[in-house]
């Protein structure tokens, strides 16, 4: 998916929300339990019920591998549904991979041609050739961790360059924006540091930023879009936990489904101020 | 595994060499594309073959994922096999995790509860809490990236920080060190540094090293030894390619084996060196 489709999308559903499907076997609503592919059957049923206010699904890879081959089933399936009925939804594989040249090149071929996922989230510390194989795929995105929302962001991240003052995470902006461009390249950055975004958008004024920690993590989505948002939207917002787990009921997908439209309502209106929508 | 009966097992095998299980369906031996699973009958040969002077396995985890779902399959059956034959080996998942919380403790439980991997490698650029859940485990091992073989560890790994002076992978060695302990953390050095092991040891003269980047990356074995071993050995160096690939033929576990002897032959003087064997 390029650019122009991905703000198209936006525009036309009046919304930045990406959903995160953080599929805990534990947190489902127990009577999925018993059908052959829970993960799965809950997946499908929040897909359904958030799309029409969703522009990208961000399965997170840990939750699936934790349930061994069978996860890794329910994975596919969930990208190849997404891909066959809402072939619009750009779909991120949160897999925060990186390695040496010829691994990355294996994981490239694991997400983009194995799977169908648009976008892979990639981990800077091993540099450009651990980054570059997944940018030789067109139409495919590298959505490189910068800020990151947690606690351990501040042990390394905020540590300051002796040579040019900069901090880690603003060197990894700098330095990274130079191995692909806007149209290839995203970069993770946390909406706990929302202020934050001000600097990082001097940085890299035209990228698509996939910022986490809206919600649960405890972001302000206004903040996020008055600090962020850029001539193309240039902003994808996660919620996962808030959407997904609404409700552990039998209206679970239908609580999801009105919760991704809260907050799509939000967007709308922050999109709306920017003459977006 | 704790830290006593690796460096028994070292002494035993007069070895510290490490086999990565880099299985690229590309490059194994045409014969075996036609048994039902030819990525684990490739494994199986190579571990018989080789497991003698090995002690540890180290499969990548990307060249099973580019596979998919068949991939892991092969992969889960691989550690399964060399937990069965040959209990005393350590098994390491070279997978460079590392999230928030939540979901590193999920990468945890994939690892070390649904397939039974001694240690996994972790990316530190997400700080304490993508590490921590992790070490949870009794007798399971993080083995954190410092610094890496690669041409791009000289993107970031090398920034000295404004305040300390220090080396970001320096830097990365002392704060994390604080987090667990030599017998639930090692270090990813590349071998293509060997010198840069003396500051290492400074900082970190208990700990294990896994050293990757001898043989097909350039780096000496003997500089890697006479720089790393400390009193437990305290070193893992790896080799993929040089054996797993050392033919393509019918006799390629056969070659495997003898390289790996070859090898095993020159770590067992090195060890004989320190007074270990």
């Amino acid at each position: 998916m390029n650019v122009q489709q991905l703000f198209d999308q936006i525009k036309k559903k009046g919304s930045f929300l990406c959903v995160g499907l953080d599929t805990d076997i534990q947190k489902i609503p127990a009577f999925l339990l018993e059908t052959t592919d829970p993960v799965f059957a809950f997946n499908k049923e929040i897909i359904d019920s958030t799309s029409p206010y969703t522009v990208a699904y961000k399965p997170n890879l840990a939750f699936y591998e934790s349930l061994g081959l069978s996860g890794w089933n329910s994975l596919e399936k969930t990208v190849h549904y997404i891909r066959e009925n809402y072939p619009e939804i750009f779909i991120i594989a949160d897999a925060k991979r990186g390695d040496i040249g010829n691994t990355s090149a294996m994981y490239a071929k694991a997400f983009f041609e194995k799977m169908d996922f648009d976008a892979i989230t990639v981990a800077p510390y091993m540099g450009e050739d651990s980054v570059k194989p997944f940018l030789a795929y067109k139409g495919k995105w590298v959505i490189l961790l910068a800020l990151t929302s947690n606690k351990g962001a501040f042990d390394f991240q905020y540590i300051k360059n002796l040579e040019t003052g900069e901090k880690l995470f603003e060197q990894v902006l700098q330095t990274s924006s130079t191995w692909g461009n806007d149209e290839n390249m995203m970069y993770v950055v946390g909406a706990t540091k929302a202020e934050e975004l001000v600097g990082i958008r001097k940085i890299i004024p035209n990228h698509f930023l996939l910022v986490p920690g809206v919600g649960a993590q405890g972001g302000s989505l206004k903040e996020v879009a008055e600090y962020g948002l850029n001539d193309n939207c240039g902003l994808l917002v996660n919620s996962s936990r808030a959407i997904i787990y609404a409700s552990n009921g039998t209206d679970f997908a239908k609580l999801a489904g009105e919760i991704a439209l809260e907050t799509r309502n939000e967007m709308f209106e922050l999109l709306k101020g920017k003459g977006f929508v």
